[in-house]
């Protein structure tokens, strides 16, 4: 109790320590509370330890090349998966412990308990009241298990549970393949188990592009058995679980449910609020100031649904955080939509996807990396990226992707969306030899031949020379 | 003989086929003369060769990280040297064959020989005379070799007969450690040879900064002996070459001259064209139009010394292709500088070197990754980034890396350098998590904090979190 706080910021995640490093350079009257384990959904179950599992997976995989390259031996190789789970938690503990020391010198200014609203200015954490100028809210999310799935017990892993398994499998079902589920699907078929993934629709790895989605559904079941549209039933049966899907069923020993994450907001007190909440209990959030409503309350992070991605969750508990602390909150614009799946070929999507653009107002420039010099020498040689035009100004509107290097083809298209470069414009930089990049030239100046000339050449439109080991 | 032509190319290296290819389009009274074996220099002893190389060496020495992932087994693993090098040939034979269906159809327009200019508009290809209108002049470069290393013989390799060799050591030394030098030396250190590198200065891959010029030095002290500052003379000696430098002396088997490459414009008669000639026989070429003086003779590619790299010699053979043709020469604004160095960390220069910036307008912001999660996540984790940015305009000037992923941040900052970006515009780009691109935002935040703030926080400027694991 005592003096009301200038804020309280409830959750210690990704957003709620965004938040609070701006709340401390402007006030020390804050309070920070956090139910649960404190470290951040990224460093403790997130993006850490699945990149950590992907990269023991991928220098694994690469075995599979050492013959082609002149490497002996690679037919011996073994993936110890116990100690690679074992780095996987080492590896995380060093990044959660990264994440705790943002809090571990607060003092009574942090708190662990569950934090309930009362009102638009009060919490409740575990029987003790606090109140409060502004509140901002970041309580995260969870994975969604369907409740009937519990009775399956230790048989049921999410990427709650996964890394703090002694060993896996070694037959595995992934239901689920959005980008987790792309991830760990192919990570751990990668290590050697038994991999058997289902999807209730054929989108994979958030992709919305028909080519790029059959593109990546190839290349994934050459490593995994892949069911889409198919929604996936489970039984506990003898020497496992059997997971079936109409025609198909496999029996596993564990199953991964990778079928998204949803908002921890049921049991935060927002009926209180007086806003009007949607079915699932949600209220509106301007996304420029994360502001519910009109109220000094904020919701930010992976809680309000917008995109549970650690840079659009920071984004948000720092528009929060300055906006919490200030008299009138502050619109802040947002950043150019980047969704990356560490697969390999890694799978993005930026600015606006597919299935949002006006096909008629659109043009759309591909290319493929099976002839691409460069993948070609590193035998990483899979994979196709699509660029999205405006028809009339040339401009960029987004790109999807499943290619090699596609995590830095995706930051290079973000950087020329959010600038509104155009094709031409795009094509005005030098690009090397031989990079991946060469290909997303390609694709580049194969949008141009769509779009309105612009000159014979002003070097931005110079020409492919039409010989492989020079594009 | 017969009638005169539009434009005769000397040369059918990757500026001549650039420039054949504007040619084309707009006359069919063209010749393209070339001496010597047909195919690039890139696919034939360049890029695509030392590339192929690369990969299987870096794939063998990412063996070194399977203990720590959890691999079994990576100590038994041999790169079969002849292997390796065949594969390299018959690679390099596709992407030569690439370059070929380039001319294979021209008929009598192209002409095996050694041609030599008369005149401005003449030129002789062993005996027989053509007149053109124009000329372009695309003669390539070679390696340079001192001419008393010529008595070692087989003992001295190049670029040209690398390659063709059916194995190589157990002991080599490498002359020269630009970007050919630390290329060949990494790689074939990696593939297991014992390794000596010289060179007489101390930059290394071209960087000038000399904190990355420390950072690659130590990175590469790892792997092989190396001497900067190092004059090599050599001689033969029982059972091999000793190469000395000072007290320094080492016995190899064989000696890479790495030494740089040298325009091939010695018999190319250029003296007959009546413009003034340097100490090394160049004319000034004009690098807006590729022009010789105010003659209709373009000298175009690694020949001008201008800058010995693909995508500059593409342009340059595309601009003077369309030049060549054109009643006035066209003057073409030329690409942002950047050049890379396949090694790993990768090793690049992007826009303006460190050493041609004034420091007294200069903000440098840096960034090391050894800390940094996703390097550390990927066993990744060496090297360091610089960014330069003019102190008055936060304008971005240049970088210089020697950084994981380097090539594809190299190209991120080389598209910020042609749009003349400045630093907070550059942040306010989505940047996703876990990123090597997270440590060029390090950087440039670090840059930014020497800069004149822009406000609180337009999101472009949206400080660290100060948490590892996010950063």
């Amino acid at each position: 109790m005592g003096q009301p706080l200038d804020t309280i910021i409830i959750g210690a995640g990704t957003a709620g320590l965004a938040a609070l490093r701006e709340v401390r350079k402007r006030t020390e009257r804050y309070l920070i509370v956090n139910e649960g384990p404190w470290g951040t959904t990224c460093a403790r179950v997130g993006c850490m330890p699945s990149k950590t599992l992907i990269e023991a997976a991928n220098a694994f995989h690469r075995r599979l090349a050492f013959g082609e390259f002149g490497i002996r031996g690679g037919a011996d190789l073994k993936a110890d998966l116990p100690a690679v789970l074992r780095r996987v938690r080492a590896l995380r503990d060093d990044f959660v412990a990264g994440a705790l020391r943002a809090t571990e010198d607060l003092g009574e200014a942090s708190l662990s308990g569950r934090a309930v609203l009362l009102d638009a200015n009060t919490v409740d954490v575990d029987g003790v009241r606090y109140h409060a100028d502004s509140i901002i809210l970041a309580p995260g999310s969870r994975p969604v298990v369907p409740e009937e799935w519990l009775a399956f017990g230790d048989h049921i892993l999410t990427t709650d549970t996964l890394f703090e398994q002694e060993n896996l499998g070694p037959r595995v079902a992934v239901i689920g393949m959005g980008a987790i589920g792309v991830e760990l699907s192919q990570a751990l078929a990668r290590l050697g188990l038994e991999v058997a993934a289902f999807t209730t629709g054929h989108a994979l790895g958030g992709l919305s592009d028909p080519t790029l989605n059959a593109e990546l559904g190839a290349l994934l079941r050459k490593e995994m058995v892949l069911h889409t549209h198919a929604k996936a039933e489970l039984r506990e049966v003898a020497g496992g679980i059997e997971v079936r899907s109409g025609a198909n069923r496999v029996v596993v020993d564990q199953v991964i449910a990778a079928m998204g994450r949803t908002p921890n907001i049921e049991h935060l007190g927002l009926e209180t609020l007086g806003e009007p909440l949607d079915e699932r209990g949600m209220p509106q959030v301007d996304p420029q100031t994360q502001q519910i409503g009109r109220l000094r309350v904020f919701l930010a992070g992976d809680a309000n649904g917008h995109a549970p991605l650690l840079h659009e969750g920071a984004d948000e508990g720092h528009i929060a955080g300055m906006n919490a602390l200030a008299a009138e909150p502050t619109r802040f614009a947002r950043r150019t939509r980047l969704s990356i799946v560490f697969s390999d070929p890694n799978v993005a999507v930026v600015g606006t996807p597919f299935d949002r653009l006006d096909p008629a107002h659109t043009v759309v420039g591909a290319v493929e990396f099976e002839r691409h010099g460069r993948a070609r020498a590193a035998l990483r040689n899979h994979g196709r990226l699509c660029v999205y035009a405006d028809k009339g100004s040339a401009r960029l509107l987004g790109a999807e992707m499943c290619a090699p290097d596609g995590e830095h083809l995706a930051h290079l298209l973000a950087l020329a969306i959010t600038q509104k470069l155009t094709v031409h414009q795009l094509l005005g930089m030098p690009i090397y030899h031989p990079v991946l990049e060469e290909g997303l030239r390609t694709a580049l100046r194969n949008a141009a031949r769509h779009l309105p000339e612009v000159g014979e050449s002003d070097l931005a439109a110079c020409q492919p020379i039409g010989v492989a080991a020079l594009e």
